[in-house]
């Protein structure tokens, strides 16, 4: 329990926004924390879960004073939040955000920065499918790992604190240049994801299989799909849109393989197809030993089950 | 613990048939259980994991006398198996399998079936990424569907006992035709795993991403498919070869749902990726609602991390 910052402000309070207020409650990281967001219902739910100490739609207001301002809301919206805090940034404040995209939250926020807070932007990766402020908790950046993307020229000062924020959270931190986080994220998240809700759709559309097959035989793999497909539309959307480039180029590589994977079962080719399954194992091996997910069978569903 | 078989014979001895043969032994449904496997090695491990009575490597000594054989080999082994053992088939005996394609393993095994045995092909819809004889367990099947594809006539007597075991081992039993089970597989399992593999392949082929980020930032998404990507190899070649009809469609319309999806990213058409994103929510609903996934976030990983 040992205090980092005077004020905290948080400007969305969704799954992201809600697990920050819980952390920093829990380690007591702020002697106060204002929360903002645009929604009444989102607000007042908020204050009933007792997430901060001050509430208010107004972001302008909900940074005043802040030593960190954290910005929480669908890339989309970060140029609209910028200008609206820009004026009511305290010097010296640290503006950070948790964008999934860097190089457009980097392109719509710092052209409103004013030269006297450091704006470092952040992105932790963690989450889960589930949004909104009831669906936030403490742990849940906990050995996951937090990127920021400094400007050049960013205050080491600034970013070393920012750097033990996180880690207090439980995260390890490492810092990219945007254009790179945006091609890293392209793989290992936004490729994930889009493919995911394409797969569930294309299961929708079918004639010839039920939905009611396709959810009772589910179990058989396409339940792992259903997980990702199940998370936020309106931040998928605005991932889509601010990280296309990066998301195009892997899209195209994806479609290349699998064109090949498909040629290798329509003419049989066994060989290949052992091959193309076999190299795939280590990688899961690869993050199981980085702590990365669970070693247990089906992501420890069946202790779940066992349980309930 | 009510004895079902005088004796059931297991040909293979992996996750599936060291699963049945666990729930046998905790169900007592059977007298003996006779245990075949073509490897040594895996033969061996059996009979220091005691999960039979009776241990060889040849498929005609393990059938005989059985009252109950379940066939649990890679699809593409099925002719082999039903070739060697049909000479040795107890009159009456009730012949099935769990293989993950059916039309195929009935045109490999069917000819060479005597009249006087019961041949019920079947399908348990359960499994993890784990395979041998290590991976089993009693409860594998517990709240899952197992769909049988009899053929035209079956008795009804054998179909019964079949569907009771099954049931016993705490699955729901369906019957289907092989084709209609082939095409609701290719979607819900085949193309799934397929999909998975290839993504996988695809972030282990950047130039521009190393693999050591693909690991260290897998929690953003990518690693939910290596589990299903990190399933037996052998398995996966052989559905590929002999679901190959359903399967090439599933791909089909998958590529052509994605083509579509690719193109609302390029040209920045944000209604159609929230229509996209949003219809996906109702589908993971209602498989959980079916008891078909758990409904803790990330599976539930968070639950094991904090327990670890």
């Amino acid at each position: 329990m040992t205090q980092q910052f005077e004020r905290v402000a948080l400007i969305g309070i969704g799954l992201i926004g809600s697990s920050i207020a819980r952390a920093i409650k829990l380690h007591g990281l702020a002697g106060s924390v204002a929360i903002s967001t645009r929604s009444a219902e989102t607000l007042k739910r908020a204050e009933e879960l007792k997430l901060g100490d001050v509430y208010t739609q107004s972001s302008a207001q909900a940074v005043q004073d802040a030593d960190l301002v954290i910005v929480s809301v669908p890339v989309g919206a970060s140029a609209a939040v910028a200008a609206d805090i820009a004026p009511h940034l305290k010097p010296g404040a640290i503006v950070t955000d948790v964008g999934s995209t860097k190089a457009s939250v980097v392109a719509q926020m710092a052209p409103h920065m004013p030269d006297t807070v450091h704006f470092i932007p952040g992105h932790p990766i963690a989450g889960t499918e589930y949004s909104g402020p009831d669906a936030g908790f403490a742990d849940l950046f906990r050995g996951r790992w937090c990127i920021l993307t400094p400007m050049p020229g960013a205050d080491e000062g600034a970013k070393q604190t920012l750097r033990h924020f996180w880690e207090t959270l439980g995260s390890m931190v490492e810092e990219m240049d945007p254009a790179h986080h945006d091609k890293v994220l392209a793989i290992v998240s936004h490729l994930p994801h889009i493919i995911a809700y394409n797969i569930v759709g294309t299961a929708d559309d079918l004639e010839t299989v039920t939905e009611s097959e396709v959810i009772k035989y589910s179990a058989s793999g396409f339940r792992d799909f259903t997980r990702l497909a199940a998370s936020d539309p309106t931040m998928w959307r605005d991932i889509c849109l601010h990280n296309k480039d990066a998301i195009l180029e892997m899209l195209s590589r994806f479609s290349e393989d699998l064109a090949s994977l498909q040629r290798a079962i329509r003419w049989g080719d066994g060989d290949k197809l052992f091959d193309m399954f076999t190299r795939t194992r280590a990688i899961r091996r690869s993050i199981i030993d980085a702590g990365q997910d669970v070693e247990l069978p089906d992501f420890g569903r069946h202790v779940n089950d066992t349980k309930n």
